[in-house]
Order: structure tokens, then sequence, then C-alpha cells
């Protein structure tokens, strides 16, 4: 049996030994340490692992780390909204995402072009830049061919961006599909409706993508999910481990809380009913904002499985 | 300058009533009522009216309410996820959902064939009947054409449920187009999918539906939205309106809170940053479980929409 | 067992129709009829009810729904912090409270001398005159004895105020005790020094308080708890019952979460642990806001005990 | 102006370069990095600093943090709810707290006599084990005078502790003085109450200590707040800086939010309604679980203000 165990700070303390000693200091310091090393079970046991994430954490530095983890192949597969695309490509593009306030005034804000995501300001002025940059792409891409699966577009977007801090082009790059199941939800559904207006052949087909996340994975396999935030991202990973004998490894980040019914609170608990995992010990819920728990959780797995030599 | 009064019970108190002194009793209860004053504002200017709902809110008896309002033309236009659109056919095809707890055993639950969603159990047997009844439904659909947009193919599947309880059928029956931008993130994305294989000229097209959904209002039109949750459906009818000039009225109902950065927890004054809306009295953010807030802010915009002769 | 029904609105519905449709809706829905039930059994059974709320309650207009639920003996015991000791007195006297926002400019509301709590201003003339009338009533209670048990002293204070919308008179009037286990932390609390300045013997027992709570109650005697909020108000009821041997009833109703390991965000599953409460048809926990969710619950329990005679 | 910048991972990573890196992240990780900033001016401006936080903190692993915080005398002064006494104070018996769950079978732990407090394990041996030892403490206390306000009582307690690990030890010998303003909320306020019935003469006065925390700090000093969690801990603190003058440096972290108007989720922008802080950079509010975010910019500000010399 764990007990409680106080806390005390050492000078030069790492982010390491900060997650294990959280292990020992209750509520969800605790679910953090145990989230850390179910990520290092879910690797070492060879499973195909899933990390799901919504776009505003794209929006965030985040997108630097999901990068990184993509070109270490943490991730076998990821899965995000269409946002997470639009503004990893931007970022490529040159664009900056100014930190502001959670309280600014709003009408003001529009009135100098700018979009506030939260603390976060994305100006008029990228998604024009977005415009003139995205239509050459699908160009090329109409070249090849006429029916685009929503991921293997994303690989062909990815490889074509060639910037090191891409999620896209790590992933590319690195033979991990992200499927995006909204993928007209944004500014890049407005430019493929424009494209479609001139090219009406031109398809872009989500039910063939289904095939593409199902056979992504097999019943055989062990699974994992590492869901950020909630909403179709985290159900999509889900779903179709579900239909594929369910999940084995389980990591819920979210901000959210099961007491409404959502998918974006539903807990580890909750899948157990839809799936098949049995043991807690392969099951964590963290609640807490993501930009903050998601970097602790998972350096501490990094430096661990750096140190077993699982890491590539 | 409205002050504080104290709340006081009259037997027999009507649900009007109640929301009205809410409105001067202060925090969430204050928005509440506010945002049943902006549901009527938006319907007596003739603005063209969003509603948009996450998949949990189907699931749950809110489905009748949705049902009620399509038939009364409370919205012009829906959108949701494709588990709303699965839980509702489900349930007209006479599939029943237990009320149950938010910590049973989750481990028995799933023993037993049964999916947990909050505190509402949904049978594995209601997804196998499911199944049975959505093949014959895509095999007409494929009969009349092989490319269908996504809103198209629901107002079809609602014509053919012929069930006055059905949000699909009142939607269908009243002319209320109903947007879904993730379809395939569900057991329906399953069977597309299966129906594909048999027949790879099937497409579901995204992005055609996508012109659906931004000539469904105009630049010259006002715009309002009912926005109860967060994720991809509330964002597509929000950007939707952006692009066609911004929302005149809109009421978030959520539980998410607007420190994460999320789409769930966005306000109506981050909405400011995005579109035209300049006036404070035009918006309204509820905190809380829809399931609550919802009918109580609806039913007293109903009771006065009413009274005014707006109902049809 | 009981299954999820359609709800539909019918015109000129009652609170008490909609709370009963809501049991069958889902989510939080469920959870709110559920307390209504509870909160009707508990009176039925002859329990002794504590009633305890954070003083943000007493400075909205829920104000007046307590006091009226002291004067129908809803309550046995009430427990508070001081801040609702205050606002109570000052909205006897007369002062008003404003409905402002949630988001102002908060160093020019400072500069107007406007105090904020939420979406509620309190003046700072408010609690000058709060002074003036304090004084002689502290020189009252110093002339008939030196030594005050907290909730002796607001029964006197509560008497003096002979207002038929304040908490304290309808409890005093009522024989029904208020605690308030931390009776320093307000404006009363430096009123209460500053007296004690120019009285050195003057007294403020809080001890002897602790057995006045402690002997409200018997080991014998059924007990429940409608608790509002969390923090000490809740704690010092559920402890006092605790020490009698637990809670037979208990309704939580909070929008704190159980996953921080706060008092305020503590199930009625957690009070299993620590008392003696075995069946879950006798506790219920609503998260939402109070302002919403209590008036809800407690209409249709009202109706209910009206009908069969209950109340007084 | 400052920019969003990708997050990367490097190994070997210490605490400080990765909330330092957080800042340029978004969302609570801007606002995490920005508390961590203020705790350091707070320090070098010489302002009195308060620490606030309620007792689940104190049942976690944060008390031998708080400990070695007061060792270090990083708060001038500190405000608790009596758990935490209670809880440190048993710590220093030598009991152990189990980690646990958040979701066990409660009714179960109540018949092994486990007490739970969110993931936390408190067993009634510990009470009982506490009961033994508080009464000679009492005793020794009431030899050398009848009347104790809080603040003094517990600096008696503390000294007689005589264990390094334990808050209210590391208090009393370095000068610190704790204020509860709830005193009797607890186990010790039952334990006070029978003291008193064999002792009349003996009171615990509570109006004194407002006193002693009022002359704590003085109008012509700096102030500053880190209040974790909410309730009457940080209302106590906030209250005696804003008849002081008001605070000039205040960090919130906690895991409620401002839109229920209650003092736990009362934001550093609504502080300033209440007192004279000018300057957005002297506030940060910071959403999450505090074993979490607490530890994270503390240990930051610790490093730097060692750094600067500024440690004691």
């Amino acid at each position: 049996m764990a007990f409680v165990k106080d806390f005390v700070w050492k000078s030069g303390m790492s982010v390491e030994e900060l997650v294990s000693a959280l292990g020992s200091v209750g509520f969800q310091s605790v679910e953090l340490d145990k989230a850390s090393r179910i990520i290092v079970k879910m690797k070492e046991s060879g499973a195909k692992v899933f990390l799901t994430f919504t776009s505003n954490m794209a929006t965030s530095g985040l997108r630097g780390f999901f990068a990184q983890l993509a070109a270490m192949r943490i991730p076998d597969i990821m899965v995000t909204t269409v946002g997470s695309i639009e503004e990893d490509m931007m970022r490529s593009f040159g664009e900056k995402f100014a930190i502001g306030d959670f309280r600014p005034d709003d009408f003001a804000l529009y009135e100098e072009g700018v979009n506030r995501v939260g603390n976060i300001y994305v100006s008029n002025r990228s998604y024009e830049n977005f415009e003139s940059k995205v239509k050459p792409m699908l160009e090329k891409l109409y070249a090849r061919k006429k029916v685009w699966p929503v991921s293997e577009m994303l690989t062909e977007i990815g490889l074509a961006l060639n910037d090191e801090s891409s999620i896209l082009y790590q992933a590319a790059k690195n033979g991990i599909p992200i499927f995006c199941p909204a993928i007209t939800d944004g500014a890049l559904g407005f430019h493929l409706f424009m494209f479609q207006q001139d090219h009406p052949d031109f398809v872009v087909d989500v039910v063939k993508d289904f095939a593409n996340i199902l056979f992504a994975t097999s019943q055989d396999e062990k699974k994992g999910a590492i869901c950020l935030g909630g909403g179709v991202s985290k159900h999509y990973a889900i779903f179709s481990c579900l239909l594929n004998g369910g999940l084995d490894y389980a990591v819920y980040m979210t901000t959210a809380h099961a007491t409404s019914g959502s998918m974006s609170g539903a807990t580890t608990s909750e899948a157990k009913s839809w799936g098949k995992i049995k043991d807690d010990s392969d099951v964590a819920t963290v609640i807490g904002d993501v930009t903050i728990t998601f970097p602790l959780a998972m350096i501490k797995a990094l430096e661990e499985l750096k140190r077993k030599g699982v890491l590539k």
C-alpha cells in the first residue's frame, strides 16, 4: 500500500524527479504520475499508440512538442480537428501567434483584425496568407488524383511543408497517419469548398478514411490511447479501437468532468463499459489544463523510455 | 440599473415565473434569464437561428424537446455530431435507454453488454438492431444517386423514420437541414464504410455540404446561434456565420470554462473577437448542465413567443 | 428500471411538472429530481434538517428564499459564513445590491467604491452604514452578558432586525439556530474586534457554540443535510452529525468537483466513508450553479410537502 | 509583445526550465509562469507574504513543502482551516495516510474504519490517537493562561510538536503566525469543547486573534498573497489586507471558477474591485489542481530567489 509522502524541494530538481515525487502527494498529482507510468507501459508493450488532441493545443506551443513526439515515433496514429491542421500549417508558413489576455476588450480586437483563442491571438492576416498557400497545394494534389481520403491528403500536405517543427511534416516523414474526422470544420473546409467549385470531381473521401483508421490497428495488436481534451478527436480514436477489440491502455487528460455525460469528460472508467480494459493500473484520468499536465507526464515517460533504450 | 431581488416561492409557480424571478437573483441565474430573452429577440428579429448540440444531449430526453422545437420551427438549421443521429434513429427503431448511475462497476456493465454515457446506459443490442435497419436505408439512397452531401442524406433518413418524436424526422419534415461535420465518427461511419466496400462509387461528400451550410444563410440576413455544449457542432455553426458576416445573437450553454482555450468553453465574449457582435445585450453564456439550463431558458422563451403570436 | 423519456414542453408548465419530467432526461437532471425527492423524504421522516450555504448565496436573491424556508421551518439548523450574516443585515438595513457583469473594468469599480462578488455589486456605503448599525446592537448584547456563543448572538441580532425578509430574523423567530464557524472572517469580525478594544471582557465563545451544534441533534434522531456549496459551512454540519452517528439523508449542490479532494467538491459517496449512509436512494449530488438548481429542487419538494400536509 | 513558442523537450530538463518554457505555450501555462514571476517579485519587494491553503492540501504531501517554505521564511503569515492543523499534528504523531482511489466502495471503507478525502485515506485510529495526544497539550496551555487567541495557541502547539516536517513546528520556530478563522470546525473543535466542559473558564478568543492578523501587517508595508484553494482561508487573508490598504501582489491557484460568485473561484481581477491592485503584471490566477500547479510555480521561484540570494 502506498502512503502520502511529504514533498520537499531540492535545488536543481528535474521534471522527472518532480513527477515521481508528485506520485506520493495526493489528488491529481497521483493520477499524473500514474499517467506517466502507463505511457511507459504502452510503449514497452509494443502497443499501437493513438495520440489525440483538440485544435487549441496545436494553436499553443504544444505544437512543437507534438512534432517532436512524432519525430520520436511515440504515437503511431494521431487524431485531431481541422483547426490543428490549419494552425500547424500557418506556423510553418511563418505566422506568429501572440500571447494575450483571457479578458481583453474583444470588440477592440475584432476591429484590429485579431481573433482570440483563450489567451492566444491569431491575426486575420494569418488566415489570408493561409489561403494563398493552400490553393497551389490543392492544385498539386488534384493533379495526382481526384479522390482523397483525409489522412492521405494530410500526409501529402505534411511532406510539402518541409518544416521540422511541423506536426504534419514530422507525422508524414515518420509514417504516422493523422486523422481528422471533421475536415471541413474550419478555414481549410472553406478552401476545399472553393476548390471544388472549380473542380467538381474533386472529392474528400471521409468514408474511405474510416477504413484507414480501422486498418491502422488490428484485433491482435495491443492498443493504447493518450487523449488530450475530448470531442471527436478522442471519440474517433476510441471508437476505432473498440471495433478492433478495445483498448489495453488509456490515458485521458482533460479539463472536463464526467458529470455532464459529454465525451470530453468521459473517464477511463466509463471506457471500461465500452471496451475490454480490466485493470485499473492501465488507465488514468488527469483533470487539468493539458498545457501543464501533458508535458509533465510525457517528459517523465520520455526520460524513462530513453534510459530503457526504447526511444527511437 | 437592476438590483438583486429576494426570491420567494409561490405555490403552483410556473417555469416562466421562476425564470423571470431568477433574472434578479444573481450569478448564473441572471445569465439564464438573459439567454431566454435573447432567444425571444432572435426569433422576433426574423434571424436565421442555428441550434447546435452534442451527441450526449440526443442520448438524453432532450431528444424529444429538440424534435418539438424543430416541429415549431424554432431553429432554421441544426448542427450536431453523429452520435445524435444514431441515437435518434435507435429511439425511432424502438430502443430504450436506461437511466443508471455515474459510478457503477463499469467492467460488470461491459460483461452485460451495456455501454455507459454518463448515467445513461445503451445496450449492445441497440447497436446491433441499428445495423440491420441502416443497411436497407443506404441501399435506397444509393439507388437514387451515388454522391451524397451529409445534410441531404440526413434529410432522406429523417423522412424514412416517420416518427413524430424524432429530431431527424421533424427536421426533414419542416425543411430544417441537419449538419454533421464528423459524419463518420461513430457506428454510422462504420456502416457507411461497410456499404462503400460493396459499392466503391458511393461517396459521402462533406465538401459539398460545406456549400450547403454556407448558403443556408446570407450576408444580409440576421443570424443567431444557440449552442449547447461545444466541439465541432458549435464551431461549424459559428464558423459558417463568420464567413457570412458574423452572428447578431448568440447564446452559449455549456459546462466548460474559458480558461483552457477550448471551443467548448469559448464564451460569447471571445466570439466578439471573431465576429461582429457589439452589444452585450445580445449575447449570453450560461454555465451549467444543459439538461437543466436549456429547458428553463427555452420554456420561458416559448411561453413569451406564444403570447406574442410568433410561434408557428 | 427507469428509462430515458423524451422531454416535451406544454404551455403553462409548472416548475413541479418540469422537475418531474427532468427526472427521466439524464445526466444532472436525474440527480436534480432525486435531490427533490430526498428533501421530501427527509421532512416526512421527521429528520432534523441542516441547511448550509456560502455567503455569496445570501448576497444573491436566494436570501429571500432562505428566509421563507426558515419561516416554513424547513431547516431545523442553518450553517453559513459571516458574509451571509453581514449581507442579510445590510439588506434589512435597506441596502440594495446591483446586478452587474462578470467581466467589468474592476479597477474602475474600485475607484467608484464598488465591490464585486461575481456579477453582484456591493457599494462601500453599504459597509459604512453597516458599521453604524452594528455598534449599538453589540452594546445591547454586552449589557446583557459578556460571553456570547456565536449562534446565541446571531439569534439576538436576528430578533432585533425585525424584517420578515431576513434570514436571521426568520431563523430567530422560528427557533432555528444559525451557526457560523468563522464568525470573525469579515466586516462583522472587524466590528467585534473594535468593540472588544473598548470592552476587553467581551468574548465571542466559539467553543461553547460547538456544544450548541452538537446538542442540536442527538444520536437517536434521524438527520439530514442540504449543503449548498462547500467550505466550512458544509463541513461543520456534516462533522457535527458524524459525532452524533452520521447522516441519514444528504443532498449536496455545488459547482465543485470531487477531483481535487476539497470539501466543496466532496460527494455524498465520499460522505458514506465518514458516516452511516448505506442506501444510494437517500443521497444526491447535483453539480451546477445553486442559484438555478436549488430553487428547482426545493420548489418541487415544497409543492409535494404542501399537498401532503407536511408544510407548516 | 510575447509570442507562442514551440515547446521542445530536452533530456534532463529541470523544473525551472520547464516552467520558463511553459510561459510561451499558452492558456494556463502562461498564467503558471506569471504566477512564478510574481512570487519572485513579492519576495524581492520585501512585501509581507500571506500563504493560504485549504485542509485537503495539508492532508496531501504538500504538507512537507509548506513546512519547508516556512523554514525558508517564504511566507510571513499563514492561514488555513482546522483540518490542516489536525492532519499536520497527526503526521507528527506518526500517523500515515494511504493513497487510494477516487471511486472506491465507500460503505466498505466505512466498515473498515477508513475515512476518505478524495483519493487519500485516513483511518479512524489516527483520530483516536490524536485525541490522546491533544488532551495533555491543552492541559499545559491552560496551566499557563485561560484565554487563548487562536494563532497563539497554534504557535505553542507547533513548538511542542518538535518535528522538522511539521507546518506548525516550522511556523512556530520561524516566527510565522498561523491563523485559522474556523478553529472549531473539526476534531480539534470537539476536543476544545470536551476540555471546556471540565474547565469552564477556558476561552479560545477568536476576536482577539482578529487583532493579531490585522496587526501582522501595516498600511505602509507592501503586501502579497499566495492563495491556494478558496474558502475562509483565502478570504481571511485578503480581508485583513484590505483593511490595511489592499494587496500589492496576488497569486490565486484554484480549481474553482468565477462563474458561481464564490470566494473559491473569485479571481485576482475581482480582487481589484476590493483593493488597490492596478497592474495586471502583479496578479495571476492559475486554474488547476494545486498539488500540481503550486510545486511548479514555487520551485521555479525558489530557484530564482536562491540565485539572487534572496532565500534565507
